[in-house]
């Protein structure tokens, strides 16, 4: 069976880590593909690789072992998780990582079995040493409960939600893409608990910007008007066509953007 | 059949994009083989993507499903593309992205048969849904003529074409590379066209440089000193040894490039 | 059979040339499997390449097959190499690159056989015409006596050692990660030959730092202190934790670093 093996890193595209993470997949799961998420997730930014892996892993197919390794702790006594969530595997660190996919999940277990470590185990890089070994056994079909022991205490990231209050939707930047578009803590589900249906009826305040309306796709503002459209990722997200949002409107992660009806016009 | 799919997008290596399409790919597509040509394709920029795609391209096997999503109309009524050309099939929005493919294709379809498309369509992302699940019903053995139907006017960028009058070869610059060589749409070709077999007789003009000279390779030159010779895409390159001509010649994108005989050495 | 390639370059990630080298690999060994270790090193930076490749190698798997190319003197008469050493095959130009592993090496073959190279060989590009294609027919089984010469002098890299006076032991700074971490040129083996097993007698001198004291790993210390340990690649590293090294101590590729007995605690 050839398993899928993603990874979610704060590596960076410069240093050998990933691929050496992959020498040492290979080396215990010769038929694993193997395919690279991110590894530019901001140094040890915890947050940044949870939203990353809650957007991108509904994409892979069922039996993916997904590995994110953000890991300030690495050495120390935090725990290596392992995490089955429906169809899915996910092995990171308990840092509040997997915190996406903790409320779901069927079996979390922390990896406490060595001799699924590779040795001499690092202090410092427990993505070679722990965690991939760790996936390519999942991929060889190892059962989670024969490399660790049941976890009932992970730890949880605090995830800023949303907040409603007098007809007023007050929510956040949460990613900003490379083409400067702008995702937000806002989804597609809080639109519909808080406004009625029809897009004419909203109105988006962020930045300097005030009066954005829903739009269906970019195209539906002339090139350079600004706009707010449910993306990929059913999240709120602001854009300017053919232009770069995020330095139209000056925000920055954690930026607040305030959705209301529009009553003036 | 394991079937080699490659992907050439602006989407950069930091955001989860590309990752995200693999996965799309390979759950469609268990065993393909995916390569990246590159994600680097500055922003929107459709015509980089397509001069990317030309000079890497021919260097795939037989049977290589080659993927670009440059797209700044993602999500507007501009037509997703699937073109044979020779051995190997070109997926990407109908932009002009294909232009160098598109005269020598054996056939052109536009994507419509929606129940190829990964569901719910975004208005966003046609890389996830529209493009990768293309390309993986391919590698499959999908026939294109199944996935939709033929067009007959792909939309084509405007290639700047050099310019021969008076005994000089007027062109530009097209790529520069990261180590700041100067590739040029001078191509093998157009040397053999205008002017007599014999290095010693050309001479290149480029930005406050004059009076290059061909050289066989790099290390026909002392270093940092210049010259041009026919890169690996038998494109006429400026160069200057063990340093960086981007930086020498002050040179960017659309920069003149001016060969003629050499009169008075 | 399933042979494993890795690729180290000077490419970088924006251009397509690393793809290119897949394309052709994968034409001629379709079953292989690709790792890139980095495609980062500084343009021609050969001591960088070699470090890098040092550390990743040991990582993977009997039989992998490790391509590098940073290559100045491409297309001039500089030789390219292959290597065995042990169950690992190398293959890259004969410039020192392969300095590591030189010293154990069972055979070095110059590649001299052309028809082992694609056609028509490039000036500018070997990294396509003649070491990807020689990787790949090693990977389908190709002896490498059968691609070439042995080769009874390789250039050798000048790779600064420690050096051990009086008490005290000065290295320097070979690598610095993404994180601001900074690997120096002295191992495990060097501290045990040189001073009595014992932490607390080591004193650390880097940058304005000073009296850094050994750390068993980065949680050993307070956020925003300073201390060494030794990293996954067994050589001592100077890091704050949560911080970043590089910016704290000013440091750069070829900084002094001293270790000596702390006296004076």
């Amino acid at each position: 069976m050839r398993r899928l093996i993603t990874l979610t890193t704060d590596f960076g595209h410069d240093d050998p880590f990933a691929g050496i993470m992959k020498g040492v997949i290979l080396g215990l799961a010769p038929d694993a593909q193997i395919v690279d998420i991110t590894h530019a997730i901001g140094p040890q930014n915890i947050r940044q690789a949870a939203w990353t892996l809650e957007a991108a892993a509904p994409c892979f197919p069922a039996g993916t072992v997904h590995v994110a390794v953000v890991d300030p702790g690495v050495g120390s006594e935090r725990r290596p998780l392992a995490v089955q969530a429906g169809e899915h595997t996910f092995i990171a660190p308990d840092n509040g990582l997997l915190t996406p996919f903790l409320a779901s999940a069927d079996d979390i277990f922390e990896l406490t079995r060595s001799r699924y470590f590779r040795k001499p185990l690092s202090a410092t890089f427990h993505g070679r040493d722990v965690f991939a070994p760790a996936a390519a056994w999942v991929a060889q079909g190892t059962p989670l409960s024969q490399m660790g022991d049941p976890v009932e205490n992970p730890v949880l990231l605090d995830i800023p939600q949303p907040v409603f209050m007098n007809g007023i939707l007050t929510g956040e930047v949460i990613h900003i893409d490379r083409f400067g578009n702008i995702a937000t803590n806002i989804t597609r589900g809080h639109l519909a608990d808080h406004f009625q249906e029809g897009a004419a009826q909203q109105s988006l305040r962020i930045g300097r910007g005030s009066n954005l309306r829903l739009a269906s796709h970019y195209s539906d503002r002339a090139p350079g008007e600004a706009g707010f459209l449910l993306n990929s990722w059913d999240r709120v997200e602001v854009f300017v066509r053919e232009g770069n949002a995020r330095l139209h409107f000056k925000c920055e992660i954690g930026s607040p953007v305030v959705i209301s009806l529009e009553t003036e016009e």
